[in-house]
């Protein structure tokens, strides 16, 4: 029996001797077990996890070549023991003991909802997701993986939309690199599964996570070429539980059921509700968990789901979507900064940037994507597609959702009151303060006044900032602000406004 | 008893000795009748008109000192005679006939709904609504309505909403020069109407009328001060007749029956059923009607509105609209071009121009406005806003609107099929076609297609254009297109592509 623990931020990977570990870090216990037969069938392996009064039980995989292991993500510092049980006595009874310390800097636990209808993560701190989407990023030469990578370490977006199979679609008729099953010919081996393919997926979820990054995996999607979107309900249950077994561990998943459910023709409703049921008892530290659609939305209301992960364009229900489903909403599909022909992949910059506003000020949030080609990718038959295959990032508005986040960060990360905003009533223009009066924020969108009576409480003092979200400057404004407030704008479209209490 | 006859696009106030008169012009017919007890109450004048099988009966009306008026606009060429009657033997038993010639060039008859969803003249000519709104410009000092009058000569709108009675709101809280019924002090005497204040409004509507300017006339508005908005049934009934009487006979008159109609909580749907009612008998030419609301759309659908007068900002619904209405669109009120505080008016030009071609692009219409202030406007309290006093225009929107009314009559003056743009189906951009594919206009809005897939017929072929709407630039497109066509565009937003077949 070989333990093999991380500490920080490193890769599990390394295995080392000590059972020291830091909270919210994976500890991986590798046992060697049989190799005869078929053990992903055959073979069940799962640890019960105690510290005082509290059992975790965490179920393990097989990783091929006779290799077992079991991952876990402790939650609490101190002492932890451990006991395997399994159907096979080499895995069986196996015990041991972990020591939790305290994290390093820059782990902060996983995201969890905070507030209703925002994030935090486990150490408190407020999570506000600035995502973007690569569906197809883990599938493409490596090269290309470590430049996505770079990209993103540049880049304001701290949470990525990706999927877990490969992907088939318009600029995306690659041959993967790896099949997540044994695969020859156009058959798929779904008894077995393919652990290099899931380790491939691991490394590069550690290296979101080393960046802070949040990883939405998605589960499943319609965009197959491979038989991926209509295995038998036994594989997907299967499928599943090896996903979760494998990948919960890690602190920065999320799981998003499916990238436009709607699309996949054959599952049904009860399908759905059962890899529901399967994704949310088989991780045991409650990552967070959606669906995203492409026609009808789904019913965020259902208990399972920890948000509303949208398709979607109607800003202006946005806060009545949160108030109906009462958790937070996500618009991780708002069209994306592009130039190609399809409807969906065309969005200017302005739009783009003008969307993440809108998202903010409706106290929702708001996800990026990045379809541009040039005129020689097209004739070469080689584009490189951020929203897919990641790569560089060459539009004009990452830099201003990272001057947008870099905003609600500065507004939202500290005081007293709920974290996030909360959408004004209407009549005014999208705008957003904070639960107990801290901050307010006014978007202006295509709208030009040039005075505007903000309607600041009576009590409070506020100083005053005019901020141009396209030029990137925030201009202070004089004075002190209480009550109906005047203030004189730039008689130009698309400005905004920061209050903050004094 | 003195005939008053005008010819062509010149006053009807100058009465000449010969009965000869234009199509579609006024013949107004004076009688000299009882100055004693009260005429607008105790006397009632009508005269039949007739032509060959032709009977047309119109109301005359009391001009005050004795003077009394029938007018009446034929429709057709040849001898008409009529008939007066009246309960006062003055005024009965009149007769004479008129010779009726043809119209002189500019004079093009009344607008009515043509090929369901669009309009045209009585003399077949299209007509494309390009309107724009200054609700109380008659009511301001002479000096501005003679600028309001130069500004519209030099404008693409075609249409002004304007209303009757005086207007008392923000920015419009000055006393008007004259009222519609005598009053004293704050009181009304509804026995009487006050009939120099018809005269002038009459003057101002055929100014409109030499400059082909259809006067969208709002007979209700909430923005009261003196009563008019809450006058007794019998007033408001007397009101509608007077007006009709007065102004029918002016072919470039419509009827609005209100601005904003729900915010007048005095009033019930029956009395705006009967005020419709009304309006339907008592006008003999049919002229165009309808209501426009604030917050709950009127229903449409209602027979005796020609088209919808919405205030509406949800484009993506028109083409829905105008299919479930069988009716002629018309976004007479989609915020105003402007810089005040209040969210109607303040959009930028870009945003007018934005929405005009949304309207076009469904297959619906427009309706501009523009509601500028400066700062030493607002600090020496004089501001002049087009949309309620008319004066001069100083949007960036007017000119691109003339650029796009250039663009739609050239699309679509001539040819065989139906007139007006018809939407084309989802999935495609906001875009429309001609009836028998003679014509498609794609409008890409925020969208920033580098190359676009054009949906064009097989079996045709087309000249393509790319249109810049703000620029005002139209680009030939080598080559003749056919079926799918891929166009190379500007890869930047808020672009447009023409077809025309060749």
């Amino acid at each position: 029996m070989v333990a093999g623990v991380s500490s920080g931020n490193a890769r599990p990977q390394t295995p080392t001797t000590t059972n020291k570990i830091e909270r919210w870090d994976v500890f991986e216990l590798t046992l060697a077990g049989p190799k005869e037969g078929n053990p992903f069938l055959d073979t069940w392996l799962k640890a019960t996890f105690r510290k005082d009064a509290r059992e975790i039980v965490v179920n393990g995989f097989y990783d091929g070549d006779g290799v077992y292991k079991i991952r876990f993500m402790p939650d609490s510092l101190g002492a932890w023991s451990y006991t395997t049980d399994s159907n096979t006595t080499a895995l069986k009874g196996k015990t041991g003991s972990i020591e939790v310390i305290a994290p390093s800097p820059g782990n902060r636990g996983p995201a969890r909802v905070r507030d209703t209808y925002h994030f935090g993560y486990d150490d408190g701190t407020p999570y506000f997701p600035f995502g973007t989407t690569c569906y197809a990023w883990v599938h493409q030469p490596e090269e290309r993986q470590l430049e996505t990578l770079a990209s993103l370490k540049a880049s304001p977006f701290n949470k990525l939309r990706m999927c877990i199979f490969p992907k088939w679609y318009q600029y995306n008729h690659g041959v993967p690199p790896r099949y997540p099953f044994p695969r020859e010919g156009d058959k798929n081996d779904y008894t077995h599964f393919n652990p290099d393919y899931f380790r491939h997926i691991e490394k590069r979820i550690l290296d979101l996570r080393e960046m802070n990054i949040e990883a939405d995996l998605i589960l499943f999607h319609p965009y197959d070429h491979w038989g991926y979107q209509e295995m038998p309900a036994d594989v997907d249950d299967r499928y599943l539980k090896y996903v979760i077994a494998r990948f919960s561990a890690y602190r920065n998943v999320w799981w998003s059921l499916a990238n436009e459910f709607d699309l996949m023709r054959k599952k049904n409703s009860s399908d759905w509700d059962r890899y529901a049921q399967i994704v949310t008892e088989s991780d045991p530290y409650g990552h967070l968990r959606s669906i995203h659609y492409s026609r009808a939305p789904y019913d965020y209301s259902r208990v399972w789901c920890t948000h509303a992960s949208m398709q979607d364009y109607a800003f202006d229900k946005a806060a009545a979507w949160r108030a109906t489903y009462r958790k937070p909403v996500i618009f991780d599909e708002m069209m994306y900064e592009g130039n190609i022909n399809s409807r969906w992949g065309n969005l200017s910059g302005e739009e783009m940037t003008r969307r993440f506003w809108l998202c903010i000020t409706a106290g929702v949030y708001g996800g990026h994507g990045e379809t541009y080609v040039t005129e020689s990718d097209i004739e070469n038959d080689n584009a490189v597609l951020w929203w897919s295959h990641g790569g560089k990032l060459s539009g004009t508005s990452p830099q201003r959702i990272a001057f947008l986040r870099k905003i609600v960060e500065e507004t939202l990360a500290s005081g007293g009151g709920q974290i996030g905003f909360t959408q004004l009533e209407p009549p005014y223009y999208p705008s957003a303060k904070r639960s107990q009066d801290e901050a307010y924020l006014f978007y202006f969108d295509f709208h030009q006044p040039l005075y505007y009576d903000f309607p600041l409480p009576e009590k409070e003092s506020y100083r005053a900032e005019l901020i141009d979200p396209w030029a990137m400057t925030i201009t202070p404004v004089a004075g002190k602000f209480s009550g109906k407030s005047q203030l004189k704008l730039l008689g130009k479209p698309y400005m905004a406004v920061r209050f903050t209490r004094v």
